[in-house]
């Protein structure tokens, strides 16, 4: 199709989502009890990611198989469940909603919360993350993703997503969205101005790609181009190197039988080629 | 946000969708010329996937980094360009301005294309694929992709895309698209009811996870579910232990400093545990 978007009127819109939501991946019992409670506690649920856009995100980190993540979320619906995971937030009603959330869930043992404003406590942050997801004040935005890419937060093989990149449309156009009540509404074109900010940031930035995506209110995915990918992997490696010589790597994979179980081995091929053994660490 | 989808008058639906093309990757040279060339020569060229679809797969593909591919795709705009592709086609036209643009591009040491049904096709391959696009017949998907499963011809870690779920909106409800001409209408209301019966298919199936998303005309991502891919790497490696004694492999790996580079290495971890070393082919 020569657009990228079906027009659909608000009512045909919602049995459209309905449909979607159906034929899709269910949710568990603990999303659907956050959803639920997160419902009754707060009068902004109506800003929580719906449950089909929660479906999408467990679906892609999933399919990442990501190790550790950085959720700049809001709400707890969408948080992964088997990855280590680092959240950031600044207001005490969501700290005690997800700090609930975690202990009634048994996910203290993967889930770090820091408290405080994101953009101080990303710059402290090290190490890569495999998914970066941003969903917080709109204009810190372009300031949170700079600091992950700056920072080589983001791993070689990990994407960032940010939502709400529509703004409900205002984004676009302040005529985007006739069905968006008055209330909502200045709030939401003041969010439009940063997000087009963030937009010709990243579209200028040249070190990653990235497309926004027209489905839910504007997801943008973000991953470092195949030139940058390649640097952070040589770098990667020629640390690694530097602090285990090959004898060493070698001595241990002979004696493997009994210690392969602990090892943690990291091979990382470049086209045709194939890098040493560079990483290996044995209990 | 508790709805899945902003609704968009059409006008500007034509406005997001030209916003999102211009803040996104964009097109290359030779995807301008596929796509002007395409839009040239076809009457139908408006069933052709978006300028910012195209960006997408793109995106998706370099993304997972795939080795390779099967399009099962009618249109050449969408094509990745770095890995092994296979392609399946019937129309004779469709054929020649496949084989033209491979040709123009200079893609024949990548792209094979396979002439006739895909169903007969698809049955003949083998090996594995990581990412499987399906945007051909409608009333063909469920078969390809009950294919695709049933001989394992997805990787572990791939996913199969199918394209055009929504079928302009025909099959969530005939009300759905008021602005579909009555031409085309009675097409994608035949289509509709196939691919209804498919996302009942895909629900139901217990080896995968699937998400329908309200993006572009619907696309639904398909991928193994965890226990599935643990069969499958299980799998894999056993058939390679078999093939390989770990004592070759020791042997060569003392020596790698020369051969290394021509070494091609799996290594597989579950959990904590990580595999023998079970694939290693030095030239």
């Amino acid at each position: 199709m020569l657009s990228s978007i079906i027009p659909f009127t608000p009512e045909i819109a919602t049995e459209v989502s309905k449909y979607c939501t159906g034929v899709s991946e269910d949710q568990s019992a603990a999303q659907k009890e956050v959803w639920d409670w997160t419902c009754s506690q707060f009068q902004d649920a109506h800003k929580m990611s719906s449950p089909l856009q929660g479906a999408t995100m467990k679906f892609l980190a999933e399919h990442q198989r990501a190790k550790r993540s950085n959720a700049l979320a809001w709400y707890e619906s969408t948080v992964a469940t088997q990855a280590e995971i680092i959240t950031l937030e600044l207001d005490p009603k969501m700290i005690a909603a997800s700090r609930r959330t975690f202990d009634k869930h048994g996910l203290n043992d993967r889930v770090t919360l820091i408290e405080g404003p994101a953009q101080e406590s990303i710059e402290k942050l090290s190490g890569q993350f495999d998914i970066i997801f941003v969903d917080a004040n709109k204009d810190g935005y372009e300031g949170y993703v700079k600091t992950a890419l700056d920072n080589k937060l983001l791993s070689p093989t990990g994407f960032i997503m940010c939502d709400n990149v529509f703004a409900r449309g205002m984004t676009i156009s302040p005529d985007a969205n006739p069905y968006l009540a008055d209330g909502p509404r200045a709030y939401w074109t003041e969010c439009g101005k940063a997000l087009r900010k963030l937009n010709t940031f990243l579209k200028n930035d040249p070190r990653v790609d990235v497309v926004l995506l027209p489905v839910y209110d504007g997801v943008s995915l973000i991953k470092w181009k195949t030139t940058e990918y390649l640097k952070l992997v040589e770098s990667i490696m020629a640390s690694q190197v530097e602090s285990i010589m090959a004898s060493q790597v070698e001595s241990r994979l002979r004696g493997r039988e009994k210690e392969e179980k602990y090892a943690n081995l990291l091979y990382i091929s470049k086209g045709r080629e194939v890098y040493k053994l560079t990483y290996m660490r044995v209990k």
